[in-house]
């Protein structure tokens, strides 16, 4: 962390007395996402063009990249055209795409009008694919070649035109009718003799997406075939554009972070904690606590129901939150599981009864132990450090066995709600996939509304017809 | 999937009937790890090890690293010492460190004893390092050169032993000392001149690990700076092993669905849930339960305390489910975002400062939004949908404006809810991570558990000290 500011430092010194030498080597020596970063708060756009200026081009396109979207604006803007043409021409399409998404109308639109026209071509297809499908994904620069080339005439090529691709580690080999037929690794290049040709030594196991496949399953073919680089395909099975693993490992993490954000009940976490604005951090969080507060209308309204009950006994009231909670929890441990495998593609056709059936199995195992475990617990907590007091005057039999059945009712409540609340925390995921909901999104809040109303109709009921007249409450 | 079912078919076919061409065929075209699943109940030795007989060397020993153990340990055991010995040279270091782990002791030693010298020794110190930490993913097979080598001396080195290094397409240039200098990627190769030495074209921006540092933040790296490749250093900073990104996928993965487990008190998601034995589903659920119940004795002996409070106002008992609700949730949101935040390295040195701010303004607003909404829809759930009943005879004042008090008391409850528990949310994560406990682990069950007993409390003292007295209850 010291050495970000005296990276900062040392960079914004060599950038003020235009030392172009030192910052050449510091271009050299140093990440362009960490000198990116170190320049952030830089607001003298003029040391930023300058080191479009004197930088080598390898460099700049990479590190415009990595700089804010505000640092962009501020650079664009004081771009002449032709420092934008060069900038464009050292960029990769999917890069510039992610910039002009950030970038207002009038900026946008001048990167489009001075980018040459192929660019443009790239640039205007790659907008238009819907957010989080392979297409918005996707590069259109990859190195594609026919089946018939030699190795020879394969790796010339590469030095010619490799610098434009995004990756020369994966080459696309496509037939006479423009239909992908195979991969070449370059490793694979480099053992071949020169004169063989690519239908010889190329891969036949090679695996593409479609265009319009979701992000999410990409990244599980990526991660599932250890793949570099995967072609995107259209519905006619050519080629239009690759995807690549750096890019994967961006999604990967995003992908986690959605669900993880979503069962907890906050809304995409796709920025980091301290750039995010305060106004988004709320929106993120609000409709989830109002919806719940919404949904909870049920859990008051039973309880409100059987308020005589609690008001002739109150030692209930002492216990409800534990058997909203630990059937809350419950549910969710299974929803938690369910909705991550659904989401790695752990799940093939036919296998929901499967997981229904082991799911029930491993309730009932969990469901007697917490059962027995609660019942001895509850009766501890009563008997011994006297946390719910009986008024021994309202009941008909001795204390020590009413505080027995007041710790049976919390246990055999438990058993039940556990079962019912895992049975449920596993189909909700289901239920949502197959209405196209997302998962995590509808199972946070449902689970624990439907839950919380099992468990306390569970609790109040086996109360009343059950263990009330067992303890014999006279009140 | 239905090509999953006739792949099946077709390769048990090709295996029965001992037709080489067709299983070679199959290899060619269909991905290592689609076979491995496919072959995975197969429980016939004999056609497995016959795969090892006529299928190409490139496959074998990627195809056994994507068996499950039980059929690796299978075939190992059918397997002559000389089969073995070939299956070893097919296979990566790395990989035959994870088949050992998960082998009998008198396999792991046959493997062992078999192996020749030099892999043996590499295998060892694998597996000495300890579980999650860079060592532990690194494999021992990577190229590394001279600076003063040229780059067509270079080729020729990888053309000769690239076959038998993970990777080919990030090579690490060291000094006379055998200090790691700087990393060349294949394509910078291909493009330069054959006479030029590695060290005036090699990048000296790269990016390292030490041995020790933990496989979280090697990935976090990767994601960082979009690498291929990266060196595992020891502290003389010599270099002892590579990393690739096609571990580092799995690690992102794993990370996070850790991080979700926890967040959601499920332990670790390490296998898929199918896979999972009904017993450890049960290990992984029922500690969190269990542990959550007793730290519930808070909640329990709070309820208890106020119990005359209960029994004479029983519309209290209605609306602490939503309390409780409301503030764990909030707290949780917190903790995800800031948990999430820490694992994936956001935060620098004094950050700390920063983010309790934020979150104090992000807590305000929350509170005031949330306040008001639930006092109003706690009035209207009393006033117009009756849920909540107000014994009138057992007031002095008008029922409506008693409602409204009542409504106001859970507004005002969740205010100071809502600020506490977001509060405690944003710190937990900070103090579990210097005290050197995993943040979700720790701020899971607690976030909930200190969040209930404040809500609680504030919920009653409010009413008991405020509210009682407003509404003059008589009873």
């Amino acid at each position: 962390m010291s050495e970000t500011f005296d990276l900062k430092e040392t960079l914004l010194e060599a950038l003020k007395t235009k030392n172009a030498k030192k910052v050449r080597e510091i271009f050299d020596i140093i990440p362009n996402i960490d000198i990116a970063e170190a320049l952030e708060d830089c607001e003298d756009v003029t040391l930023l063009v300058y080191i479009f200026r004197v930088v080598s081009k390898d460099y700049t396109g990479d590190f415009f990249a990595e700089l804010s979207s505000e640092q962009q604006e501020r650079i664009i803007n004081a771009f002449t055209d032709k420092d934008l043409i060069t900038l464009l021409d050292n960029s990769f399409a999917d890069d510039i795409v992610d910039t002009i998404e950030e970038m207002p109308a009038n900026v946008a639109n001048r990167i489009l009008r001075v980018a040459p026209t192929d660019l443009r071509k790239d640039i205007n297809q790659l907008l238009n694919y819907k957010d989080n499908t392979a297409g918005s994904v996707m590069t259109t620069e990859f190195i594609e070649m026919r089946d018939t080339t030699t190795v020879k005439e394969a790796l010339q090529t590469i030095r010619e035109k490799g610098r434009d691709a995004e990756t020369v580690y994966t080459i696309f080999v496509k037939d006479a009718k423009r239909t992908l037929v195979g991969t070449i690794d370059l490793d694979d290049l480099i053992f071949a003799k020169d004169e063989e040709q690519l239908k010889d030594i190329m891969n036949l196991d090679f695996v593409t997406c479609n265009v319009n496949e979701d992000q999410e399953e990409v990244a599980n073919l990526f991660k599932r075939y250890d793949l570099n680089a995967m072609a995107v395909v259209n519905n006619e099975n050519k080629i239009i554009g690759i995807i690549t693993v750096d890019d994967v490992m961006d999604i990967l993490v995003e992908e986690a972070n959605e669900d993880i954000a979503k069962l907890n009940k906050v809304s995409n976490m796709d920025e980091p904690y301290l750039k995010t604005p305060i106004h988004k951090l709320v929106k993120k969080c609000v409709p989830w606590i109002l919806a719940l507060m919404i949904l909870q209308i049920g859990t008051a309204a039973i309880t409100s129901g059987f308020d005589h009950l609690i008001a002739s006994f109150a030692v209930l009231a002492v216990f409800s939150p534990l058997i909203l909670d630990a059937g809350g929890n419950s549910g969710g441990q299974t929803t938690t599981m369910i909705v991550r495998s659904l989401a790695l593609d752990e799940f093939e056709k036919g296998d929901f009864k499967r997981v229904i059936w082991k799911e029930l199995r491993v309730a009932l195992i969990i469901a007697v132990i917490i059962g027995i475990f609660a019942t001895a617990w509850t009766f501890f907590e009563m008997s011994v450090l006297h946390i719910g007091e009986i008024d021994a005057s309202k009941i008909t039999i001795n204390k020590t066995l009413a505080q027995f059945f007041v710790a049976l009712l919390v246990g055999s409540t438990l058993m039940v709600t556990i079962i019912i609340s895992r049975m449920i925390g596993c189909v909700l995921p289901f239920i949502a996939k197959i209405i196209k909901i997302d998962p995590a999104v509808m199972c946070g809040p449902f689970t624990t509304t439907i839950v919380d109303i099992v468990s306390l109709l569970t609790y109040f009921l086996l109360w009343s017809e059950v263990f009330k007249g067992l303890i014999g409450l006279t009140a």
